[in-house]
């Protein structure tokens, strides 16, 4: 078996357009910008224009990919697209993303590429990573790297309190043998439940979500697969935990899935208070904030929860949360900030976030463990961990979404509003598309009819 | 790496209604009943009850497999989900799934199971039992085994050319080490094209297709992946095809993805005269009905595929196709002819029915090299071979399909009609769900609008 395996290579693509959160929405929606910046962690939202969609948008992340690298199309053995923004029951998005991509590398040249679409709300991208490592680490690939693509546009109704939280772009990893930028541990710790906190029926261009019980979810769930996760390393030899350690001292930086900044300190207290109960750390901790609420003592569970939900908010305030969450979480959230929730591609987005601030402060990240945390509604949770490989920088060095962000267009509400209510076709779109792919055509004819067709447009 | 890896078991579900297609259909469309029996090769067609979906046929199929092998639900791994029947755009049906299974086996009892939906028209789930095989190869599963489902209901609108090829059903496989059915081996032959010929958009209940255009794609695509199947499998050391020989010398039954059963014919046709063209077979048969028209000799396109397509009608009646049909690729196509087309477990409903008539018939078939040829529109094809267990028999006695579909109960076109155009919701069905997972609710409100709840009805 060939265990040497991992990222090799990531690239984003998100549209060009975005709103001002702070400036321009809240003020139109009568919200207090604070909220929106350090209550939710939002600054702007990502909105794609009309000629784009999850194709376009993983087609653009993939080519690019392929470019950089200089990547010879037959040596692609497989594109896997995790996405719940589909665009038709039977044909996957990964259809015709390949047909995207032959129409600039060349017809049939991904002739023998396999190809799939995954979907588990914003977990499938994650089940596609290791179902394509094994892919390569039991040499069915013939020598040949993978490519998994993240897409999904994240859209709630209007008015609404999930609305400020939508965005929208594209992650495409590369897996290899011998990666320059990761590689990733075959343990995986997993929770899966059938819960109604998140989904999206048939009929809907928007999702149906009760807020409050997806975070409930999100957390236990996070909780479980850490644990379960901790079990699978420590069994398979990867992890030793010794006394009074938790994992977390094993992982130097902790991603987790993103709808909204503010997620990711809910997901640490939360982890923390669970995992740090049994070592030194805490008896400090309970010093300065008090034992954790128990549910005996209060006369509903309501009262409970907040009792609970305040306990967890003093422990962020604690230096030793701080130290924490400044040193393994924040530097993973900047992007998300002003992009908003591309769901399957947030977590990887954390980990291009957390690169890209590293590299900047002249930091070495070599031999650092990544801690993944992915969740997907309805639900399901996986934790692995990835190690940075000694060339990282090579790679990194090109990662210039940053620059990228800060030429985009930004609209105002009201374009904004037409977008996301389908005012706009095709072919009235705000932007001209430029250098990239576009939706062209969407038949109506008895043998086409609702068939999409694309094109590059120089 | 451990490669003792394959097939343990599988089970089949189906409704219990069908709809008796050269007595009651045939006469009441207008349809001469010859053509569907001998043309198309379709007798019955299953039909799904209102309270029936894709995800209680693929929990039924799952529940029977778990009971019947006595599996504790924390030995499974992953539940993972070929259909391209999906009830949700964001929550699989995976998800559904796993909580119908709980109900029965108790409440979080595969809360450490993977799962995921996996789309690309019918060949999802041949890409998911390679993946989970990998799985078990690289020791992830840590000693659990998978299940992979896949569930469909294949639906066209009324008055149509397609809509006597519809179906419904579900085929569960279980996944495991030493394999007491089936070995899987590694080589995997793919490919992949950007397509129009079948696609579902997200508006319509039925599919879209181009049947003509979508035969063409599935030949073709087969033929390609023949040749990558060939390419991997030699050069991984898997198969030695000597001069004179094909690579269907090294396969004793060969299963394809069957829209209908005459479409099994069709693929023969195609792939044999490719195949045998270079082998002396060639010379007796180009004796018996000519050689193959050359596009050069005919004035358009039109004359020449028909032609072609009279060609290949001739050797479909030579001596020595008839041979190979009939020892090779007949004994798959019971089911189907009796079910209609299932999508993605079509495939492996001929893989079943094979090894039903063998078993029936008193041969045995260890050792024996089964070719799995997947294709799904859009296109993807997938080609690769099992080899029989020794221990078949022991799973095989259990294969109770045909005595089921002996059981089931008729209807005529007008309830087959009430039911297609969804004129009977949940609770008015025409059978009383018994001993079966039911639909029981779609919500309506604010936090479950379009959500699905299902019960075990005893």
């Amino acid at each position: 078996m060939n265990d040497n395996v991992g990222i090799d290579d990531m690239e984003v693509h998100i549209p060009k357009l975005y709103v001002d959160m702070l400036n321009e929405f809240a003020p139109k929606r009568g919200i207090d910008p604070k909220k929106l910046k350090y209550g939710i962690g939002i600054t702007e939202m990502s909105v794609p224009d009309s000629y784009e969609d999850s194709a376009t948008m993983a087609a653009m992340a993939i080519l690019k990919l392929i470019e950089r690298n200089d990547i010879d199309p037959k040596d692609i053995g497989r594109i896997y697209v995790g996405t719940e923004t589909g665009l038709d029951h039977s044909k996957p998005n990964a259809a015709y993303i390949l047909g995207m991509l032959e129409s600039k590398l060349g017809r049939y040249s991904l002739k023998n590429c396999g190809a799939l679409d995954l979907k588990f709300a914003c977990a499938s991208t994650s089940y596609g990573i290791h179902d394509s490592l094994n892919w390569i680490r039991t040499e069915q690939n013939r020598g040949k790297c993978g490519i998994i693509v993240a897409t999904d546009i994240s859209r709630y109704d209007k008015n609404t309190a999930a609305e400020y939280t939508q965005g929208a772009g594209a992650v495409a990893i590369l897996i290899r043998e011998k990666p320059r930028l990761m590689s990733i541990e075959r343990p995986v710790g997993i929770c899966t439940k059938d819960e109604p906190d998140f989904f999206r029926p048939l009929h809907k261009d928007a999702a149906v979500v009760d807020g409050k019980r997806s975070n409930k979810c999100y957390l236990e769930a996070m909780e479980e697969a850490t644990l379960d996760y901790t079990n699978a390393a420590t069994s398979m030899g990867f992890l030793h935990v010794k006394e009074y350690e938790t994992v977390l001292d094993h992982i130097d930086y902790m991603l987790f899935h993103i709808p909204y900044p503010k997620m990711a300190e809910y997901a640490s207290t939360f982890i923390l208070r669970r995992l740090w109960k049994n070592t030194p750390i805490w008896n400090g901790i309970e010093k300065e904030i008090g034992k954790r609420p128990n549910r005996g003592d209060f006369a509903s569970n309501k009262e409970f929860e907040k009792a609970d939900h305040l306990h967890r908010k003093k422990l962020s305030k604690t230096m030793k949360f701080k130290e924490f969450f400044d040193s393994k979480i924040k530097k993973g959230l900047e992007f998300s900030s002003r992009i908003g929730n591309i769901y399957t591609g947030s977590l990887y987005l954390g980990a291009y976030s957390t690169l890209v601030h590293e590299i900047s402060e002249g930091n070495d990240v070599t031999g650092k463990k990544f801690g993944f945390g992915s969740y997907g509604s309805g639900l399901t949770a996986m934790v692995f961990r990835g190690v940075v490989e000694s060339t990282w920088k090579e790679v990194v060095k090109n990662f210039d979404l940053r620059n990228r962000l800060n030429e985009r267009t930004v609209i105002g509400v009201e374009s904004y509003e037409e977008l996301h209510e389908g005012k706009r076709d095709h072919k009235n779109s705000i932007l001209k598309p430029e250098n990239e792919f576009a939706l062209v055509k969407i038949g109506s004819g008895p043998l086409d009819e609702g068939y999409r067709s694309y094109e590059f447009i120089a």
